[in-house]
């Protein structure tokens, strides 16, 4: 199912005799070796040879190995040098810390800083709600991990997880003008996290949690809001769950099916799992039915586990169904998959009720191939770019912590998810809506402005 | 002493009959009242009236408060808003974080985000130290602070410590292109400050410690200089004993006096005086006499006190002098004052050896009238800005990171500190040194660049 992707995009610099063909059979060579070429620049140029930038996407890093090599063969071609453009890019890091203010002569300094400065911390001494007027903390999120879940790449630990938090903190800004830093904690202890947040939250005005594992993420989101008074967001829960319930609003609308009529499986019961049960029940979803490793969880088998897993136990599965997800599946109207590849094979998706929806979200590689899915259920989701209806959180968050910081808002309540997923919904039109367009492109700029204003609103009116 | 500063401007606006003498009424009421006009911009002009913006510089809000008074006597004239220019400036914070990468379209998302950056995270992963290529780790120092001696206030906290922070984040990257970010800590237990900071870590190339009470401070340094291989500087301590050094080495050209010979009396042992005293005796300088509140400290006087307290006690005082600060200053080459005001007059520092030098640096109020203190000593700096010779930790710290930076450095040495304080120091050309310039301006653009040099340098070799 692998195709060449820009995240693995290499340029080739590659010295060729200069001949009518040298560039085409470059060309030629790459096309050969399955990669897809996206620019071939001459960068030198003499009267026997030609200095060659090939730039093309590749699959994975053996594929971009395996191209390299198809360059070599071509006659008279030497390679000079490898560019990988997706590191190229990472050089230095991502993100800069600039001032908002001039500082160019002495009045600017008097002002910025001392003396003037004191003043404007004296305020804040008197009135600490002052704070979020006069400070960055009106502005700022914190994106916080400690490096145990990220990606699909598992406990890789704080430094490693850093390029991922400042892509985040970079979407922040790109599409909400949010400013928002990483940290990236060496510590895995619940207790520590927790109290290390609590310190750090004077600069801030909400935290996203991001990439930690379950169940240690939920003990620590919880603890959070009840010690601060700014909003904390757990995007792997409530990011993922505000999405998923946007593209159900809109696939139920293509079936022509109600929130409260379908019969839904959840596969996986981590940080997104639980989220995204939470949220359909609070929305009026009746009949859902959990799956792990394991096959389905009901009052029987959820026990002696912690007390999340035992929540799901006691407030789903109304059927009490048990066996496995294969088995469950037959008959639900919906299936949202956050959990491993290749769970699910189209036979299955065949055994669902008619005009079935599928939400197959692992990443890269989804619990069900969508074209196989897709020849059974009448609307497939997927957590990937390369698939009709990507659910992407970057639909959520950027507009979700604008909406939060503009209200001053102090805590997230269902409300307030229950209307950045409608605003998301709604940013497809009636005239739009689709099997095949369920959601809007991370792209669309209007997105994050209508979940702003609608989460403002909802955070105002709560 | 007190003369109108900008870092207290007001802009007044107010309404005036359209009268040839309005705005000449306005300008002669300001100067009447003390304040220093800096600017009267007519904003609307009507048949009978005009709205003017009259912008002064005040010496303090009481007397800002006085201006605007004299202003609404003015005949005819109504004040309709008072805008303080040093809170118009913080509105919002003074900082921003921003994308250095593009994020316009997919290519770009999969470039710096999912799912490129995986590969990114793996090398990080396998080779931590790419970290330092690969992130903003390269550039970025963390300004952390438990808001318990702020500037002159004490202790405000850490919320109505980020003004300051904010300002000296934004000089980090004014001065020296480096992105600091600010960390307030609601917490002011030694452990739990160093825990913290450690945990921190991963994202940052240097931690510059900022306004933590004494005696904790030194503990928290030391602390941290044994868990971490970044630097850790603590700018009360290290920036100011830099640039007292820098200055040190002018004054004694002016006067024509060595390190080795002469008599020292520091008034504070505080972090900047306990860093002073130790940069000075590594550089050779052997007759030091540290003063409290109680007077010379000294072999017998230091027991059963803080072991940074006993460290002054078991180095300085060779001759063992005892007595107050007026009593010990007798005879005495150098007067370097890091206490409170108005310890000192001008009869005391004619007491010192002929051709005196007297860093009076307590802020706003010097130890001695420097006017005063000008017509006994050869050589007078204070840390204000309106009297020659200012003493500023931006003359440093920006630089000095710069420097640790770029070399990758893991920790400072008094080898370190040395350079930067040479290099400041040269940055004054010997056609130029003259007791009323021993350092250069914070503005001169080529101080930063040099200490970097240096410092960078001074660190490879290390």
């Amino acid at each position: 199912m692998a195709t060449p992707s820009p995240g693995y995009a290499i340029t080739v610099r590659v010295e060729a005799p200069s001949s009518s063909t040298a560039t085409s059979g470059l060309a030629a060579a790459v096309s050969a070796a399955g990669g897809a070429l996206t620019a071939l620049d001459v960068v030198e140029s003499f009267a026997d040879r030609l200095v060659v930038d090939v730039t093309c996407d590749a699959v994975d890093s053996d594929h971009a190995e395996s191209i390299t090599k198809a360059l070599t063969q071509v006659a008279g071609v030497t390679v000079r040098k490898v560019s990988d453009r997706t590191f190229l890019i990472h050089l230095g890091g991502k993100l800069e810390v600039s001032p908002k203010v001039p500082l160019k002569h002495r009045d600017d300094l008097s002002r910025a800083y001392t003396p003037g400065v004191a003043r404007v911390c004296l305020a804040i001494a008197e009135n600490p709600e002052d704070a979020r007027r006069l400070t960055i903390k009106r502005n700022t999120v914190a994106v916080v991990t400690d490096g145990s879940a990220v990606l699909g790449l598992g406990n890789i630990g704080p430094a490693a997880a850093l390029p991922v938090m400042e892509g985040k903190a970079a979407l922040f800004k790109q599409f909400a003008g949010v400013d928002a830093w990483p940290v990236c904690l060496d510590t895995q202890d619940t207790d520590e996290i927790v109290s290390i947040v609590r310190a750090l939250a004077p600069v801030y005005g909400g935290i996203n949690l991001e990439d930690i594992a379950a169940p240690r993420c939920f003990e620590i989101e919880a603890r959070l809001r009840e010690l601060l008074d700014i909003p904390v967001f757990h995007d792997d829960q409530h990011g993922t769950a505000i999405v998923v319930l946007a593209a159900l609003y809109n696939a139920l609308r293509v079936v022509g099916k109600s929130l409260d009529s379908v019969r839904v499986v959840v596969s996986g019961v981590g940080a997104a799992g639980h989220a995204i049960i939470r949220l359909l029940a609070a929305q009026g979803v009746t009949d859902i039915v959990a799956c792990d490793r394991r096959g389905a969880v009901h009052a029987e088998n959820g026990e002696g586990r912690d007390e999340f897993r035992r929540w799901i136990a006691q407030n789903t599965n109304p059927r009490a169904a048990t066996g496995s997800l294969r088995e469950v599946l037959a008959g639900a109207d919906v299936f949202i998959g956050v959990s491993g590849p290749n769970l699910l094979t189209g036979e299955d998706v065949a055994t669902m009720a008619p005009d079935a929806i599928v939400f197959a979200l692992a990443n890269p590689d989804p619990e069900v191939d969508p074209i196989a899915a897709r020849e059974h259920a009448a609307v497939v989701a997927t957590g990937r770019s390369d698939f009709p209806n990507q659910i992407n959180n970057v639909l959520a968050f950027p507009g979700f912590f604008r909406g939060m910081l503009d209200a001053g808002a102090h805590r997230i309540t269902d409300a307030v998810m229950l209307a950045a997923a409608r605003a998301i919904a709604d940013a497809v039109g009636p005239d739009q809506v689709n099997a095949s367009y369920i959601v809007p492109s991370v792209f669309d700029p209007e997105v994050a402005p209508a979940v702003a204003a609608a989460v403002k609103h909802a955070a105002q009116s709560g």
